[in-house]
């Protein structure tokens, strides 16, 4: 029997466990990245670990989230990501150098190897044949040091492409397709594997466009075959070693088949707030527009930019449109500026803004109350962009471009010749703005500004755990009301004590100082306790005010495995209805927690209420060591 | 008897008054332009005055300093401006279109005319011989409705420019040589006329970033002769129909003459916090730099740029060394991007910035904390550039430049032959960002979004006014005391509700809460209460707050016009003493308001302590009849 891709790859990699469905396996990683905004805590978490050297064939930290620089909060954290990694082997993509995905995918991808990044969308390096999984900061760390990463065995669903896309139509109206199709709930244990005549049409930024948003479909990841595509773009980047074919076997099965016919597809649009929320655009003809941004690391490649300067040449952008436009690497500015690109689309009128994530993440660029924003990123989540009042409407960039000139959302192919540009035959490459890590490590010394503060760690389990009921909070609490996620919070996340003081907050401002007054306790949810993101802050800020366990109905995955990770107990409640026994204040504890772990059943009682309440505490082996030691730093260094 | 060129100008514009030294003066104003930062509040000023079209030559609303658009506020009143402009009668610059100062200089100034500007730079347009004054944005909503602007007649000195530049010595050289030696309070009441034999060797870029930070002398402004300097510069800019000649007569007088030798001038720094300590550039040698910042409207020409890109050109910047340019317009970034010079800053590791005010004004690119920061704008004020602990250095481009790849201030010198760069012959024009005003304004209809709050208005002075002592502050309270600005509150210059909620916070931050719960009362103060800025933001908020009158040991100019402006009586202690007397909550009275107004004399009863302070008012006839009526703008709109 012939294996898939995603298969080979893993077989490759598997280091603990058995590839059967569902279950935890660990995986050897080759390379890992960082982005800023949660690669300051990784380094701290990476430094915890008391590892010299990075034991990966190639870490990478780039500065791309937090670039407005507002107040010293950012470049204290550039300045500590840049000296932390030169002295243990990383690699510095400096700001200004470009977004994560995009220069990775650039001067750092190798095909058939495995990327771990603290990013959610590092599936994008799935465009060359890569496995690239979004983490959080700790298992980043942890990779760093030469740890396995744990899944689970995913499902692999082969997306086979049929047909040539018509002129207009781009890699983004194929996964905005397939979100239709499959919604933001479509992917959850699923590798994506595109297949299919359609491959070869579709060069290696279309495909990172399909894989990065492969993210929007809740995907483990996303990936393309790596072929003659993929040889002729590295060897475009000086890079022709780095080349490996990779193709799944002609007999290779597959869980699923998804099917998608190229020549049926129209340009396609996301629609407010959610990327499966998915029309034709020429359903919306005539919506008036009032921004505009062309970027991110979905849509910013050279091929992307040149497409959208040919279609600005010598217009107009109309008069009640803010056009901006952020080239996703220093690689790409540089061609549009050397080639005159840049110069049509600043005579055109667009605003040219840093090569960053900007207006994906809402770090700048917010639209106005009302306004209708048309974006080709990622996420269109509501009051994502800065603005809770906008709409935000994904599309691609030639959507944009088009829509930039008439002011309302437009259909392209009502608008004369799509634009041809061929990939270059060699990238601009200079790589001035990458740091070399140092040979000798040992004489770097690491600037910490104030705004980098040491992250709590969990201790031991102790036999006897008490504490008041500090919040009780209800159903489908996500990371953003646990640990809030905007422009003003953004520079501080190297800064869990300033963080801390925000935990809860949307559900109750005064959580965080209950918290310290009572010396930490436990925290009361409902079902689907932690939903949402990745972002590992939404742990640490509850350990930092002393939170020992959470008790709730049901825990998302992801918020649940970050709970374990810094050795908060995530308690469910065996009876849902004991939820509603226990009030704000109560006085609980547990008797026996070490027994109870091993057992996986654990008893809270409630002193003030008299009452008890059996908690089940599922767990792997791993995952019980993670809790009794004080999370997964201590468990490493044990080792 | 011959005239120099600023009493040519302004007998020229005289409407009030008697040119005798120290008296005031009305002036017609030919031209008006605002910023974002201070222009909303302009408008909403512009519109409480009733005026369908504004009544001068030109007037021109620009978008520079709220570009980061952190959240909706930013685009919100762009929004406003944009339409309010259309409606009026003004030219409107798009965000992008960049800086006002520069864009002015480039499109719109013309020599001989007057302009009054919202925003302390204003002056830069005396590089083409043109009065450009410096004002709150009452005045010039005033000034757009046809109203005269009043100054004292100024002191005139000659500033005498003998010889020629050394190679690398520069125009911003000399501006920091006549700031080191007459210091940022050697301006006041005073206007800088540049002559000499060294006056045609400066071009037009040259001397506006002369008349430029000539603001940081306290000036009122400063000028340069219009010459075949500045018909060549008009001529480029396909302007040369806005050209007069203008220059002094052979046997003008000057109050003064200063005599700079530029054979003798070295490259020059101010050094952290004052743009009057400067020293040699060759004494810092040696200084380790973190962050370099091109720009402002103080150097952000097309040849500044060009000189920078040069230096630049196949090499790379210090590892250490974050280097961010931010050309001063589109004119300048679309020709940079046009002929390569763009390709080779990014080439050599730059971060390009929008067009905009950005750095300088702490709107982005906050440096590390304990950074060293070398910038070529104006301003090195204490924690201006968003950073508390920064040190910022004011230098030339070719300073920053050379630095930059050094990684240590440098004196350039030392770096080899000087780029030399002519002038263009034409600049590429093309003014697809500034939008026209509406043939027919009333069919216009203004966006007013949440951001956008009305203005508070004074009322007519009544006889009996009472309230409490709310806050007793000490000496040298500046605006930035009283009304805060910052990345986090400069978005709401046009929601006083929200900013007044941090009025006088940094002496007291109960003080907002205080005045509300009262209805209002009085703010006792120690000598030069208000120096600073001409933010009008520090009287309007605490006419929201129901202040009725300031007593204080002595006021600042500016913010003591402001508070008349605005209808706020500032009470001057006739005994210094008494201002020990008083203490925070006592109740105090004012009896026989209006004819103590006509007097200049007021008796402030203190009932909780049974005392009696007398203070003084001194007014012009002018003044006393806005405090009387309730501020400018009932004055107005009584004619």
């Amino acid at each position: 029997m012939g294996y898939n891709i995603v298969e080979k790859i893993l077989m490759n990699h598997l280091v603990v466990g058995e590839m059967k469905k569902g279950s935890e396996i660990g995986i050897r990683i080759d390379q890992t990245l960082t982005q800023d905004s949660t690669g300051t805590m990784a380094y701290l978490q990476f430094e915890a670990l008391g590892v010299d050297k990075v034991k990966t064939k190639r870490s990478v930290a780039y500065i791309d989230h937090n670039m407005l620089q507002t107040g010293p909060e950012n470049a204290d954290d550039h300045a500590y990501i840049q000296t932390v990694t030169k002295k243990h082997g990383i690699y510095f993509s400096k700001p200004g150098n470009g977004i994560c995905h995009q220069v990775h995918l650039e001067r750092f991808g190798v095909p058939g190897q495995t990327l771990v990044g603290s990013d959610s969308h590092t599936p994008t390096a799935g465009g060359i044949g890569m496995i690239g999984i979004g983490a959080g900061g700790l298992d980043v760390a942890v990779a760093m040091g030469g740890g396995e990463y744990y899944i689970k065995t995913p499902k692999v669903v082969k997306v086979e492409l049929k047909g040539v896309l018509n002129p207009w139509v781009t890699a983004k109206d194929i996964i905005l397709e397939l979100l239709r199709r499959l919604t933001v709930k479509g992917g959850v244990d699923t590798v994506f594997e595109y297949a299919g005549e359609g491959v070869k049409t579709l060069s290696v930024p279309d495909r990172a466009t399909i894989t990065n948003m492969g993210a929007e479909l809740g995907a483990t990841t996303s990936i393309f075959p790596s072929d003659e595509t993929t040889l002729q773009f590295l060897k475009a980047q000086g890079r022709e070693q780095d080349y490996t074919e990779i193709k799944a076997d002609e007999d290779a099965t597959y869980d699923e088949v998804v099917v998608i016919d190229l020549n049926q597809l129209e340009p396609q649009v996301a629609c407010p707030h959610s990327p499966d929320n998915v029309v034709k655009v020429s359903e919306l003809k005539g919506v008036k527009v009032n921004q505009i941004t062309i970027g991110s690391c979905t849509n910013s490649s050279y091929v992307d930019m040149m497409k959208v300067a040919e279609i600005l040449d010598g217009k107009t952008i109309h008069e009640d449109v803010s056009l901006v436009i952020g080239p996703g690497s220093k690689q790409v500015l540089n061609m549009l500026a050397a080639n005159g690109a840049l110069a049509k689309m600043i005579g055109a009128g667009a605003r040219i803004i840093e090569s960053g994530c900007g207006p994906c993440i809402g770090m700048g660029q917010a639209p106005a109350n009302g306004a209708v924003s048309l974006r080709t990123i990622n996420r269109n989540f509501e009051g994502r962009c800065g603005t809770a009042t906008a709409g935000v409407y994904l599309v691609s960039p030639e959507v944009a471009a088009v829509s930039a000139l008439t002011g309302y959302i437009t259909d392209p192919r009502e608008f004369g010749k799509a634009p041809e540009i061929e990939m270059p035959k060699e990238f601009l490459i200079n790589d001035n703005l990458i740091v070399s890590p140092a040979e000798d490590g040992s004489k770097v010394e690491i600037v910490r500004g104030p705004n980098i503060k040491p992250f709590p760690k969990a201790e031991a389990l102790k036999e006897k755990i008490e504490g008041k009921a500090l919040i009780k909070v209800g159903d489908n609490i996500t990371t953003d009301h646990i640990m809030p996620s905007n422009a003003k919070l953004l520079p501080f996340r190297s800064n869990i004590p300033y963080l801390s003081d925000y935990c809860l907050a949307p559900c109750n401002p005064e959580f965080p100082k209950r918290a310290k007054e009572n010396g930490g306790g436990f925290i009361i949810g409902g079902s689907n306790y932690g939903q949402g993101s990745s972002r590992e802050h939404a742990a640490l800020a509850p350990l930092y005010l002393g939170i020992k366990a959470v008790l709730a109905k049901s825990f998302a995955r992801i918020h649940m495995a970050n709970l374990i990770n810094n050795g908060i107990m995530p308690l469910v409640f065996n009876n849902a209805g004991d939820y509603d026994k226990i009030d704000e204040f109560d006085e609980l504890v547990i008797e026996n927690a070490l027994a109870g772990v091993e057992e996986g059943k654990i008893t809270v009682k409630n002193k003030t209420k008299n009452e008890e309440y059996p908690m089940n505490l599922v767990l792997s082996e791993r995952q019980k060591e993670m809790i009794l030691k004080g999370g997964l730093i201590n468990t490493i260094k044990d080792k």
